[in-house]
């Protein structure tokens, strides 16, 4: 285990709290929950693949720290994010007679944070919750930020809760376990705070790339950074009003559509990767639109696929989405405000801006263009 | 139409909002909803029975103002504060396609305002909420205060949110089409607020009880202060943190024992009635205890009395619940914290205050006595 712990505060006034980036932290939870949330109970949610996985050392370590625990296994996959589950939550949660102080304690990744983090949001009005994240994209995106909820028939994540963590647990270590294509699709949320604002963390991205895949410090720094630039966007906009955290939708518009496009079938296209042809698209409509230079669309793009990553919507396996497809699809993004199109578009490299009222016909043109060339 | 409508603000920073309090406002509702919310769309959430009586009404006037909305109309009764029912609910609004700006309003009693409050919260993770309330109860106290929520099979109220209404508009004119007990139900919890800490109001509520019944400028003022007392609790304690919330609980330990002991069987106790005769329990309790005067208590249940209101446990229709029944609901209340019993007892008329550790055994004493006294 190693001692190099990186701790990001995400200021909130009174719901301020902690993310612990480390190597080894599962092994820790039990003590850090018990220090911070002195003399709690806890139901850890998780599903069937992380529990044989991590579920055991989780477990000791919270008997070693003296929590006393539930423990739910749900089936794994996005078809969990659905009210029969949330309603098995929170039954769970409820007939193990937990009360407002005590916690829910998510174990997983984006899945079951944001349906735990959900039902942790309605017991009782609302509970006390802690994420250990265990994929890239949970620690550097999903488990910050307190957005929890579940899909409807009509769309993925049109109902939840705003409800921040007390604490976020994020183990490094525990990613080793990840195949190499769920990693990579977390990378390209790393790679996205860069691109919105940091232009210096995307150049050092650019230098040690292989180590952040190879584990160590500068994994632990890249989660790190990734966390204190969603914390530094959250603490300016917590639920969205503002217009601030928009900027984390960088590449989501035309990822989302992506994914709806697909059918969220993971065998073709799984969320970092509609993320990461999102990004490249949004940089090369903006060099279009005489916004950026082609230069600094090229490097982002150049980043994304050394790192394995999709940049072309050919590169999605199966038939090709349709432009009015995808444009039914952005019509429907809950980034619509009041019929006008919003997309994250850039000036350059970390130089990201919220474009409002742009031009539906320009969107369908550079679709259709993007489309024909393959 | 009266022009004599009271405004009562609820001081809750950016989350502020005014309740409007008067004769005939439901034909004035589309007029009040756009000109604070300009622009909004929504949806009517309804039940069957409130449906038949005021619909129309307020569809009118949400016509004559120009706002679009859609309707969806539930059966009538607590089994519809359920999961199918918020689902139902949660996607009927997003079919109408309505953004997080657009605005759900509850036309209808508290389980109406209860179901569509819940889902106003999670639609989008949040979205307006206009509460019409057409029941005294709702008028005076669940419409205002942000409280939502849904039954699970383990309690009542178990799963909701804190999720605080942009307006409520309070036709006391639509009370006139409530059955007595109805009215009455809700008038105990009018004079819960004089005996929780205004004196003054309840002693002005023994002199106008029947001016109250009858309709008129002494309901309209009865209903405002009932709701500037209920603004006043929630904006010291927003999310029942601080403890002052809990006083709104006066009666409601013993009165929700009662409710669960008859399995929630209206045709034997409604919610008011429960809170009568707890109120009633909470002051004996407090002599007992050497704590308020039996003069106070017995005036206090005088008027309880006159209102046609029960205060004794004996009046309930049936099978009297058995103590061990009792102290079990009691144990499972949502205000036991950490397994110390609490209860709001008073000093006198309008001196009520949080009692923490509360000894089990004087409770049990207690209740064993007022059954057998019958």
């Amino acid at each position: 285990m190693s001692s190099n712990v990186e701790t990001v505060r995400v200021e909130l006034g009174d719901r301020s709290y902690d993310i612990l980036i480390g190597e080894g932290l599962l092994d820790r939870a039990g003590a850090e929950i018990a220090a911070r949330l002195p003399g709690i109970r806890a139901a850890v949610v998780t599903d069937e693949t992380v529990a044989g996985l991590h579920l055991p050392k989780l477990q000791a370590s919270l008997r070693a720290a003296g929590i006393d625990h539930a423990t739910v296994v749900l089936p794994p996959g996005e078809t969990t994010k659905s009210y029969s589950h949330l309603q098995t939550v929170a039954e769970a949660v409820i007939e193990a007679r937990l009360e407002r102080g005590d916690a829910v304690i998510a174990l997983g990744g984006g899945v079951v944070g944001d349906l735990a983090g959900f039902a942790a949001g309605i017991v009782r009005r609302g509970m006390r919750f802690v994420q250990v994240p265990t994929t890239l994209l949970a620690q550097v995106d999903s488990s910050v930020g307190g957005k929890t909820g579940i899909n409807s028939p009509q769309g993925k994540n049109l109902v939840g809760v705003f409800h921040q963590p007390a604490l976020v647990l994020a183990d490094t270590g525990v990613l080793d376990t990840l195949v190499d294509r769920e990693f990579r699709a977390g990378y390209a949320e790393v790679a996205k705070y860069g691109l919105i604002d940091r232009p210096d963390f995307f150049e050092w991205l650019e230098a040690n790339r292989t180590h952040v895949f190879a584990g160590g410090p500068a994994r632990i720094r890249a989660i790190a950074e990734s966390c204190r630039a969603k914390a530094a966007v959250v603490a300016a906009d917590e639920r969205e009003e503002a217009g601030a955290r928009a900027l984390l939708n960088l590449g989501h518009t035309f990822g989302h559509a992506l994914e709806k496009a697909v059918r969220y079938d993971p065998a073709r296209l799984v969320h970092g990767e509609g993320v990461s042809i999102g990004m490249a698209l949004a940089h090369r409509f903006s060099v279009r639109e005489g916004l950026c230079s082609g230069q600094d669309a090229g490097r982002a793009e150049a980043h994304l696929k050394a790192a394995g990553l999709p940049t072309r919507i050919s590169e999605i396996p199966g038939p090709q989405p349709t432009v009015p497809d995808l444009m039914a699809a952005i019509g429907q993004d809950k980034k619509v405000s009041r019929g006008r199109l919003t997309f994250i578009l850039t000036h350059g490299i970390g130089q990201s801006f919220v474009a409002r009222d742009v031009e539906r016909q320009a969107v369908e043109r550079f679709l259709a263009d993007e489309l024909a060339e393959g």
